[in-house]
């Protein structure tokens, strides 16, 4: 896409209620808008980010036998009466509203209350089972501190799944297998996310959660020190220690008493606080929404046995403002290339005919190779006000058109060279696209 | 996909208040199930034919140089209240409701009080235009009468695209531009639509609609016989008549004092009244959006001038009914290749182990090939009702694999066969598979 036409300019002013890193660097890049505390549009480069996202996120729900639907935002008080969160936490976390002829709605914030009666009109017998069920949505809740950008949202999109299941070794075989595939996924999204044992509410002993360690997390999680997540997070001593047999304890502060450096209760190493933020988490919901509908299957003897659930989430808005948090420099956001807005940002430095010329060229052959190319070719912009948005909209494979060697032109352009992949000189260029420059 | 493992199964019942046949037909063949009146949910075959409708949008809509976007559902009180639009139409249309700290929200029905304040903020100069955004997003309107199953949802996914210019030539060249794409759009859905001229609103004297004949349809249009698309639509008297110099007159009855039998304004041949449901629409906004958020730019002359507005809208549920609306029969639905859930649908017809072994191996190999397959690989349902099934799913290429002729079944069957694309005996796919059954 050439860069002169793109919707959106890189902005040097943010809102001045905006304090998150993730908020102002995706503001000031022009990959979203704020409409309002916690509701941020996504502008065209925003967009391209969070269909990756949601395309990796896909592919990895697919592959474990997910199947994809869409279920509505907007949801019948009935159902939530049900199952008592009409009321409890109703108002606290819900939109509720009412309509024409005094129609009581509420804007999901979650969804068993709709996919539990859904999978009863389907689902009678053992046979029938082990389904997921999930989709990717656009979900409302009213936060009281929506302050953290994309990680803390009024309305935001997620992947949720559900699982059904009729014997409880079915539930946590599949747990697990959901477990690894979010592993995956965060992985292919450049997050490092430690599990952590959360609370499980009434029926589990322990949900899961996925947390992205950084200064600019929400939660705290007390991770012992000799966790193996942790270990190969924290890359230096990942060398030098085997992953093998290392502990696997880190739990969110919400449900333990340990402070830091208090013992590990597995192996006795010294606990770390840490700040996180949780990207995903996975829920043993048992019987807890199949017995509020009532949805039994008929097991293999004929007997009705209520279904066993799973509820398992990944916010998208949240995942991506998770990546900017921790994939920036000081001088703008820095893309895994999994989630780049584009493959290629090729940036024409100078007006110069003959670069022009050249990296034309290179663009419709990229174009004609099937990669995604974003092409500055904005005109009357210094080549250090092209090499800053470039910075600040952090697309990793870059190609830069200069009419001399970088280290000719400047000590700080040379400085910039050394990060950047790769520097094309025009005669390299006219020399790739064989010779010619007509 | 396996069909003893797809979530939906096709029903005998629908519920009791479901009068229109695209619900109908929808609901017992699994693609989608109703959680109140106006809202339904999108179960995976359906999802699967949402998307294909979604890409066709997308491809037509790039093609233009639209660029994609994401707006928020969750709209504050004060953009609406600068158009007036917060108290009229106010919640005869819009469901309003307050947050925590008594914040007013609505939830958007359309997005020109959120993308003229957005184009503001990046568009100046007469260099930055034109520019067309779009998106696809779920709506909200709080219809008095949701009656008609897909074809008019209290929730539903719109494309709304919006186009800003300087110059009302622009306009009316992007205008007509967008007209050809949507005839593209819905002649790639499978859908004939008749341009109608509908209500101008305040500023222009006509939009125009894309409406799909059918007694389904809400709408009532008087067209002029010899209208060019209404003779094309009745294949009949179109093979007896060139085309070219007919007449283009038709007008929603909304606009209009003539009756059906009257006189065409324009060519003084008789006029119809026809029922349509009206699939997309396109509407010349002017300035009147751009006025109330001040949206003005620079002309070449450095004069500040409002920028021209256009809006143009598909709401993709509303076309899935219309499709099923005109393409079924009493059988089922008949899906457009172009937006079928699946390319084939593979059925096996007996138990018998051959034919399961064939069956399975065709699946594999179209799989292979690329080929996204339905494989009817249910056991214990008679050959009846897998044709049933498959006939009110509609995928219009079927592969049935039997164990004898068709012919030799019965005369059902071989009825049956008459109106199915492909039938293949098993020593024909045996031979296929190059002779070999292991």
């Amino acid at each position: 896409m050439l860069q002169s036409k793109l919707f959106s300019k890189t902005v040097r002013e943010v809102p001045a209620d905006e304090s998150s890193v993730n908020a102002k660097l995706l503001l000031r890049a022009g990959f979203v808008d704020k409409l309002m505390a916690g509701v941020y549009s996504f502008l065209p480069l925003g967009l391209r980010v969070l269909k990756k996202i949601e395309c990796v996120i896909r592919e990895e729900m697919d592959r474990i036998g997910g199947q994809e639907l869409l279920l509505p935002a907007m949801h019948p008080k009935e159902n939530w009466e049900k199952t008592g969160r009409w009321k409890d936490p109703g108002r606290e976390v819900m939109f509720q509203f009412a309509g024409r002829g005094d129609r009581e709605y509420g804007l999901g914030w979650t969804h068993e209350e709709i996919i539990t009666p859904l999978v009863k009109k389907f689902v009678h017998s053992y046979k029938d089972l082990p389904i997921a069920l999930y989709q990717i949505q656009a979900k409302f809740r009213d936060e009281p501190r929506a302050k953290s950008g994309l990680l803390r949202g009024r309305e935001f999109l997620m992947k949720d799944l559900y699982s059904f299941h009729l014997e409880e070794s079915d539930l946590d075989e599949f747990y697990n297998t959901v477990s690894l595939a979010y592993r995956k996924i965060f992985e292919r999204l450049g997050l490092k996310a430690l599990v952590v044992e959360a609370s499980g509410g009434t029926f589990s002993k322990y949900s899961h959660e996925f947390q992205v360690l950084t200064p600019a997390g929400e939660d705290i999680v007390m991770v012992c020190e000799n966790n193996r997540d942790f270990v190969a997070i924290n890359k230096e001593s990942a060398r030098k220690t085997s992953l093998k047999n290392l502990c696997d304890f880190a739990q969110n502060r919400e449900i333990t008493d340990l402070e830091a450096g208090g013992k590990c209760p597995k192996c006795g190493k010294p606990v770390h606080a840490e700040r996180a933020i949780e990207v995903g988490n996975i829920f043993k919901l048992k019987t807890k929404y199949s017995q509020a509908f009532n949805l039994a299957v008929k097991d293999a003897g004929g007997k009705d046995r209520l279904a066993l659930m799973g509820c398992y989430g990944i916010g998208l808005g949240r995942a991506m403002g998770s990546i900017v948090e921790v994939h920036h420099d000081e001088r703008g956001i820095i893309w895994p290339e999994t989630v780049a807005p584009f493959g290629v940002h090729l940036v024409a430095l100078q007006e110069d005919i003959q670069v022009r010329n050249a990296a034309k060229k290179l663009y419709e052959a990229l174009q004609k190779a099937g990669v995604e190319v974003l092409y500055d070719d904005c005109e009357n912009i210094s080549a250090g006000e092209k090499l800053n948005d470039a910075d600040l909209i952090g697309i990793p494979a870059r190609l830069i058109v200069s009419e001399k060697s970088i280290g000719a032109d400047s000590a700080e352009l040379k400085k910039r060279a050394e990060n950047t992949p790769q520097i094309l000189k025009l005669k390299d260029v006219v020399k790739a696209l064989g010779g010619s420059m007509d």
